[in-house]
């Protein structure tokens, strides 16, 4: 049985037009392409790019990313005999040219869609795709385990394993980590890092600007990477030579140059830098040290966006964009005037307009100005805004600093991404009861990113904290409250806020704001019959299926909980003396959420009323839209009306 | 209300003997010492050695680390203005001295003790303690916090914020994001690199060679510190000279050498290596860089345990050493002949014979091979064993690329460590199904080393990840059967198995190891009453509680669930049939465990059973013996017993 939940899935393949597509058209799987003269490939590279700007004009999807990959995906495709050598991309924005070279270029119309391909690389959905990758950072331990399993198998051929990861994720802890283990098993680990100076918005940290150092200093390393071509040539080394390779460049560094290198000095050997759209050099370069033992980086620049011209101009406008004209790459826009803002946009406008009444807000994000909208704060006040770079466990340990002496910090991060910063939120928040904010955007159901970014888990991994406050708010007015409530002074510990991914209901929602009493929720709708509890946005849905129930006779209370712990004993009370059964309703798993804490309580205070929980399965679920997986896992308004219904019915019998 | 439980504390000072210690027994606050001329310091460091020896030779702690770190503490204690000025220890191994100083002497003799002092530094008993210590390679990121908080506020005289790290936690990935991040906003933090070439076992990764190779290049950088040192005096460098310093020591990289530095790559000024025990040295070193601007690096090389020979020997075993005679150093042995064995080793042993059998099962563990027993795997099969450092996400997501291609990789984490890589089970092994077995040492309440320790919200963050399985074997013997079931070819998905810090009851454990079907608990003593359902080697509480109801003529069903996840539903039916109250019990969180999933499970089926949750609850938990914890949390035989009695009487009324 399979933790990922089954859907529907009754796509039909596109062929794709031979004359579009002389040489795409024909290509089934790598080894297609391998058989290709290598002159042929820059043509193969303008049809994928050109395929690319077409389905993603009418089909949103990641764009920028996959664009400025498109030679370095041919060139390892093209040297490697994948998928038994494997390629382990990292988060998985740039793999479209991948999933187009390995068989899915007549089912790419269905990327990001219910029972489609995924969005990013899927080991469920390819051979091809080796390994998760939705979360940065983690190629290189995951393919430093491959190498090092096919070293230990003593496999033969042995299987070459390529991690691709670009200068945002190398900068997380976990990549670190990776990069410091490389050189301690046996492996012959290549890691390509894939340097377009961009993560989704512009990139931070030190790390970020020595590799820009290092591009700077190209003449040296072009000098060193001749030097060795000759020597490879001249026999002096080969495959097993790694000691006779180290003991090169060392002496080369100190006779010829003043140069230091952070990879070397971490045992890996360093190639590059090289310019990543010049396929030929690539392929060559790849082939020089394809056959090298123990681990190596290979540092490619490449340009985010390339070879559509708005793109190149503005990539983090482009790593997402939405529809667009593939002529002129004029956006589409999607939204009416009058249309409600996200969730997002509301946090970052509201933290602006507290910021200005309490200097001590600080606001910290982790790579997301623009995802979590903090970029409304950066522009505000630049020296109270700080971008860690893809560090979710430092910007929570820094945030407990900052609130440590005296700030008042809030996090945004995403909620499926915060699972990283899980002991840093215990360990380095909670257990000293600091005041940190921890505003948890796409939380619940996202829809089209799938299973690596719903927000599902966090009401479960929080709830079991000590001292966490945990909240969500039905609507934007009451997304203003609680921020407005978290940052008041003297409130003690931590306090999550979870809200979901993109727009709200409300177009007026700039209403001034006001306290909320901690573990206080609200009767929405009074009535009888059954009792529906809700928390969060997901409210509109209940309240809905409360309505529906009404049309055919059956009177529900509706009350939105607002938090989640403490939970509201005085509504527990209410709804246990009405004697009604009770419906639980979450955008989040049921395991360990409001549905839980309502068994919970009742059992231990020894009453006895059934519950219905109505949230997301314990099981993994995949993309659509958040309409369709809400059907899916029974929580959307029809199936609320239902299980009202059949609560009452179960009353009455 | 504290997220903290509150505990008995009716401990008396001990004041020092003011003739064994006539400098530190007048010392009550850190101001006192600063009142000293420098040359008394040497003997007050000798005095806190002779303290540390003579305390802890009678009341067990960790020690080596302590005494490395003695002049060290003296110095930054000295120089700093503490507590106004901060000092961010890391893992607080180390920090005993740091206690000594600030006025807790006279009550170190209840180190570790439950009401006494915390074995690390804790901000609830002294305002000296100024971030949770406790999991490793946090002190940068959150003294990083502090040092732009007091930037932010413009405070005058602003805070100096010192961060300590030991060579060890630095190869931590939040150390190195906290690093990444040093150079990014305004501060003064300075880094102290408390450098012992150890953790708790010897090193391990590629940064730690590196800073070997530092200390190798000594004369250079001796050489660049009095350069600088001279250049100071002439009032060519002053406090603000962050711009000037920066191009001196990039002027004089390129003039007089070729050697590279790490973290002056990422921005943050480097000094050192120097002798971490001349203590007159480092004092003038802190003095000469105590008012810069910016983030700074001072190495210092230290020899763990210093001062007491057997220690320096082998500072490994001297990291926790248990009971020793302070003349000599001779260990006193607690354990009598016929003891039962630790857990871990019947794990690490349980291991190797099954590694003999099954050559795809490989070891991996993170900075614990001693303490996780993991090093008998690496006596047998070195190279399938794998010490990845202080890494826990890289070992769990190095673990999924091990599972990819074949491998049974046994990952072999502390509980409460194992919530750094949270995401990476999720998303690196879950999400897959990739056969990982998780071997969670130290799970429950693990006595002295207190909050940051227990290890208790496992079961609750693990069972909502779908697709995972989840025991706790209640004896030795199930252990094995646990993990023989858990490497079995063919079987699906990540596996949990959590058991405790210390011994077992079994001396004969080493019997043939059977398959255990998943999902399936066994039912240990028959009864009517109550059933009692315990997971894990709590067990033996709740089989004494049995055995003392019947005493009492209740007659309680006892059953080991063994498996969490999947809960065992024959016996739930089994249990409701029976038609008694049932009491849960479990050495965990009960938000989220044993207790949540039996209530949850009868809730959804949709019977009325009432259940009593035996647990921990929802409050961090400070030291103290397991006993007395357990005593505290209404989790021994004795409250058992008496929720058996009461389960009983009710349901009789």
């Amino acid at each position: 049985m399979s933790a990922i939940l089954q859907v529907p899935a009754d796509y039909s393949n596109k062929p794709l037009d031979e004359n579009r597509f002389p040489l795409l058209s024909h290509i089934d799987s790598p080894a297609d392409m391998r058989r290709l003269p290598l002159e042929k490939l820059p043509g193969l590279c303008s049809e994928i790019r050109d395929f690319l700007i077409n389905s993603l004009s009418s089909n949103p999807g990641h764009f920028a990313s996959s664009m400025g990959a498109v030679e370095l995906t041919v060139a390892l495709h093209y040297v490697f005999d994948t998928p038994y050598d494997r390629i382990v991309w990292d988060v998985g924005h740039q793999a479209y040219g991948h999933k187009l070279l390995t068989g899915r270029a007549a089912r790419f119309h269905t990327n990001r869609k219910l029972g489609g391909l995924s969005g990013f690389p899927n080991p469920a959905e390819s051979e091809y795709d080796t390994f998760t990758a939705g979360h940065a950072s983690n190629s290189i331990s995951a393919a430093l385990g491959m190498s090092v399993a096919t070293n230990l198998s003593n496999e033969n051929p042995r299987r070459n394993v390529v991690a691709v990861i670009g200068d945002a994720s190398i900068s997380g802890g976990l990549a670190f980590e990776g990069l410091n283990n490389a050189a301690n098993a046996k492996n012959n680990l290549l890691i390509i890092l894939n340097d377009n100076d961009m993560s989704i918005d512009r990139n931070v940290g030190s790390l970020n600007s020595y590799l820009a150092h290092l591009t700077a200093s190209k003449g040296y390393n072009t000098f060193r990477y001749k030097a060795f071509r000759l020597l490879k040539k001249l026999h002096l080394i080969n495959d097993n030579g790694r000691g006779r390779i180290l003991r090169f460049n060392n002496s080369l560094k100190s006779f010829f140059t003043k140069e230091q290198n952070i990879f070397e000095g971490l045992n890996i050997r360093y190639f590059g830098p090289f310019d990543g759209h010049d396929l030929p050099r690539i392929i060559r370069v790849l082939n020089d040290i394809k056959e090298m033992s123990g681990p190596r980086i290979l540092h490619l620049r490449t340009v985010k966006g390339k070879g559509f011209k708005p793109a190149e101009e503005n990539p983090a406008y482009w790593h997402a964009p939405g529809r667009f004209d593939p002529t002129n790459g004029a956006i589409i826009k999607d939204s009416a005037p009058g249309r409600p803002a996200k969730y997002q946009d509301v946090f970052g406008e509201t933290l602006v307009e507290l910021a200005k009444a309490n200097p001590a807000i600080t606001g910290i994000t982790a790579a997301m100005p623009s995802g979590t909208s903090m970029s409304r704060l950066a522009e505000a006040f630049p020296e109270r805004t700080f971008d860690v770079g893809i560090s979710e466990g430092h910007a929570v340990t820094f945030a407990g600093g900052l609130a440590k002496d005296g700030k008042c910090p809030f996090v945004a991060i995403y909620s499926s991404f915060l699972q990283r910063a899980y002991d840093h939120i215990i360990h380095d928040v909670a257990l000293q009861d600091l005041p940190v904010v921890f505003c948890i955007d796409r939380a619940g159901l996202v829809g089209e990113d799938g299973a690596t970014h719903h927000g599902v888990f966090d009401m479960s991994y929080l709830s079991d904290i000590p001292g966490m406050t945990i909240a969500s708010p039905r609507n934007e007015e009451y997304l203003r409250h609680l921020m407005y409530t978290a940052q008041l002074p003297g409130r003690k510990g931590p306090m999550a806020i979870r809200y979901p991914r993109g727009c709200g209901n409300e177009t007026e929602w700039r209403k001034p704001m006001r306290r909320l009493d901690t573990g206080r929720g609200q009767l929405l709708t009074p009535g009888g019959d059954v009792t529906v509890m809700s928390i969060g946005p997901i409210a509109s849905e209940a309240a809905k299926a409360v309505e529906n129930a009404a049309l055919q006779g059956v009177k529900a209370a509706h009350y939105d909980m607002i938090y989640l712990k403490p939970l509201d004993e005085e509504i527990m009370r209410e709804a246990v003396r009405s004697g009604a059964p009770i419906i639980t309703v979450e955008d989040a798993s049921i395991k360990g959420g409001l549905g839980s804490a309502v068994i919970e309580w009742l059992n231990d205070q020894g009453y006895k009323v059934p519950v219905t929980r109505i949230g997301i399965p314990d099981k993994f679920i995949p993309q659509g839209t958040v309409a369709q997986l809400r059907h899916l896992c029974g929580m959307d308004a029809e199936a609320i009306t239902e299980a009202i219904i059949k609560a009452k019915n179960t009353r009455d019998k």
